[in-house]
């Protein structure tokens, strides 16, 4: 008997994902480099389905059914290469090598184009949903040729989470663009918790509400348009005493914000792109910031506050002050997965892909981290999943909105939420709330909103000191104003 | 008789470059890849000192006295390496190889260690002012090995910029740190613009003051303590008229600014730091969305303001307003210098780099873009300009501030000017103008002073879905809390 897939690299992502095919009925081949852990998941989990434990690489390859599918989870960077390079020697032409890791898309894209030239399948696949959805139901997101697709995706849609029905996994395009978009699921996360953290900043700072009573507000926030999984956890957290205190945990937490950087990642994207994804960088930024320990601590003595008492709204006003920031919220959280889809229609362009924002959206539905039911009214709003209809890169398909912001639905919710979006920036400004993502979403709607920006100021700035040139607005071509002569126009 | 230095690339940069030392009675052996160019010059400006044109790079290279000192001044990439690799033969230990355009630092650290390989000193040096200044006095930022200061050092500092007698040019610190710290001030510059860009569009948009009347406004500014050359710029820009169409020429100029990349790559290095620049990267993300210009042109049609009408002041109110802009640019702006220097530092203990802010600063007073009398108050706050005392790299000299917002004179000018930056991005908010970087630059200085961040949060709920633990506030340790347990609290 032959597997129908093998795994290597044992630790508890893969071997999460491991256990989820063997549930679901497929053959799996084991292997990890130290063979102790192969014999425990074998041991202790060997019950579930179908394994064949095995000692080296060499016997993982020989034990999988023809094409072969040899899934890789091992730290993302020189050990995948490792792998790689040892695997490539045993495996004919047809097979697929599959990186489920949190490699870097041009990592990703390098390695597509050496096994390619190989003849062999290079697939990099985005998994979300920590340990609990590799177990239970993951987030999948497979780049790689579109014909690996035929061999593979059958399996990665058994093992992925479903949503009403549809499975969370759908190719996504060719080489590293799985990989990119789970990179830009993680800076949507990023940006989805830094809000809920202004939200909490704001209704503990300015509203007065301890974190137990947040809790409450968080959990019927569930209920609203906003209902997603970070919003129930954070229910969660904020509901939570720490035994040892008695105190609220999140008082006990020592407020600086860890990274591992795919957030940084997509921030950077987005600049090599020249999309404006200030939400998202922002909120990287807000965790760099958090952890500089000593200039906060020199800070916190040193620094005015330069603020006016802002009033504890009391009762009614209280309430309309949390739908305010319930409000605000949401605006700033569309305005960021505006911001990570526009960077996905950049990356089309700029990598070959045909990316489907819809299916995209879907993926995200359930299983990820930023499950929501959200997702599937962004989804309808791209035209639906549709893995069929796939836009010429760099295009939107017809009906797409050029941006979510444009879709009748988001376009009439964010109308609705301005007022509140303005009070609550003005009001944490004048609190001294630091409110980085709320404040930098609003900056961007209003950027692509008005009829004429200071970019124009810009250019002529530039035109001055460097001879950078402008256009003008009511005839082609390229100008310069002779500045340090007499100050006519030629063109350039 | 030889040549004092050699220059190879006689594009305008590299020409003007060239008649400097020359005008500073250095002999200059002049080569151009086709000769017209070498020839023009001798024939335009041959009377301005003493030129050897030459017609090959070994030509050149013949013609320099010892240690030779050859400047390249083409385009940055691949036409770099390609010199590079042309001269590398022809010369002899000690020899100073120099990359005066505007290369990637990274590009710097690689060739400066190939050529310390081969006993050659490889110099980046970062050049700032344009074709102006490259004529009559730049600011120059040298990287490289320090030895290589001794015999380079004193030509390059004879044609910068001077302020107050002391030349715009010392030596910056190894390898590529030159190229960093140019980067870093293309960074800084972009912020610089586009803070004048978002009180311009203030001014304008809630102030009712036309271009003319803010070039009045931007010349007396230029008496304050925002006194600077893009300040006074701004005046004679908005000052303007288009002799086309009579009108203002910031009215008929494109509202869609261009890039060349070195602030993008400053916001990336930001973010490989680890350093939160917001501020800089909103200036960058504020270009990109200015030339969205199809996104824009449907962000107009379907966007809602949802703003109430702002009273435009008047009189006595007007001239508080504008007082409160001013105010609250120069705040920004002393931010965006923060989080500069601030990822110098970072910068210097990744790298390994003594790098001295106070003479950093210093090198900025004239001769460069961003040339301003703050610059020598922040040389000041960082203990004046003192070549011979380094740091250890990644340290604070003793008495240093460890960020400039800490130095007496800017953490009192901005407590100062605190309450109207408040209102002013309080009123920006409520108008509709997008000021990405007054309120980035705001949240930046209250997230500093804040004692608790909401990033406490932020560890919570990454404790919750990815077991990513979190540190208490109360003792040592990295604990996790068992959430879908018994929700008791493990040390991980």
């Amino acid at each position: 008997m032959k597997a129908d897939i093998g795994v290597t690299g044992l630790a508890v992502m893969g071997a999460n994902l491991a256990r989820n095919f063997a549930r679901n009925g497929y053959t799996v081949a084991l292997h990890n480099r130290s063979r102790a852990r192969t014999d425990a998941l074998v041991a202790e989990h060997g019950n579930e389905g179908t394994f064949i434990p095995t000692e080296t690489l060499t016997e993982l390859v020989e034990n999988l059914a023809v094409p072969r599918r040899v899934l890789i989870m091992v730290k993302a960077g020189q050990p995948v290469d490792d792998v790689i390079d040892q695997l490539v020697p045993m495996l004919a032409p047809g097979d697929i090598v599959i990186d489920a890791g949190n490699s870097h898309y041009e990592d990703t894209r390098r390695r597509e184009a050496a096994l390619a030239a190989k003849d062999l399948h290079f697939v990099g696949i985005g998994v979300s949903g920590g340990e609990e959805g590799a177990l239970n139901g993951p987030a999948i997101m497979p780049g790689g040729p579109k014909e690996s697709y035929e061999a593979l995706g059958p399996l990665l849609e058994d093992i992925s989470a479903h949503y009403e029905g549809d499975p969370c996994c759908a190719w996504i395009g060719t080489d590293g663009a799985g990989h990119f978009v789970k990179m830009v699921h993680n800076g949507i996360e990023y940006a989805d918790m830094q809000v809920i953290g202004e939200a909490y900043d704001l209704l503990r700072s300015v509203g007065g509400i301890e974190p137990a009573d947040q809790a409450g507000i968080f959990r019927s926030w569930n209920s609203t348009d906003l209902a997603s999984y970070l919003i129930e956890i954070t229910a969660e957290v904020l509901g939570h005493v720490d035994a040892e205190t008695g105190k609220p945990l999140v008082d006990v937490i020592v407020d600086q914000a860890g990274q591992k950087g795919t957030g940084r990642w997509t921030a950077i994207s987005g600049l090599d792109l020249g999309s404006p994804i200030g939400a998202i960088a922002e909120s990287v930024f807000a965790r760099s910031l958090s952890s500089q320990s000593e200039i906060r601590a020199t800070a916190q003595q040193v620094l005015a506050a330069g603020t006016d008492p802002v009033a504890t709204p009391q009762d009614a006003d209280r309430d309309a002050f949390v739908e305010d920031v319930r409000l605000a919220l949401y605006a700033s959280k569309l305005v960021s997965y505006a911001q990570g889809l526009d960077m996905l229609t950049a990356a089309a362009a700029e990598y070959g892909w045909s990316l489907d924002l819809g299916t995209i959206a879907s993926l995200w539905r359930d299983g990820c981290i930023i499950r929501a039911d959200l997702l599937d009214v962004i989804m309808k709003a791209f035209g639906g999943r549709d893995t069929s209809r796939h836009p010429e890169p760099g295009t939107t398909a017809e009906g797409q909105p050029s941006n979510l912001l444009f879709a009748p639905e988001f376009r009439d919710a964010i109308a609705a939420a301005l007022p509140a979006w303005r009070r609550v920036v003005a009001t944490a400004v004048a609190a001294g709330v630091p409110v980085p993502v709320f404040s930098s979403a609003l900056s961007y709607y209003d950027g692509l909103r008005r009829d004429r920006l200071p970019a124009a100021l810009t250019q002529g700035l530039r035109d001055y000191f460097g001879a950078h040139t402008y256009r003008r607005t009511d005839r082609e071509g390229t100008f310069h104003t002779l500045w340090s002569a007499d100050r006519s126009e030629v063109e350039a």
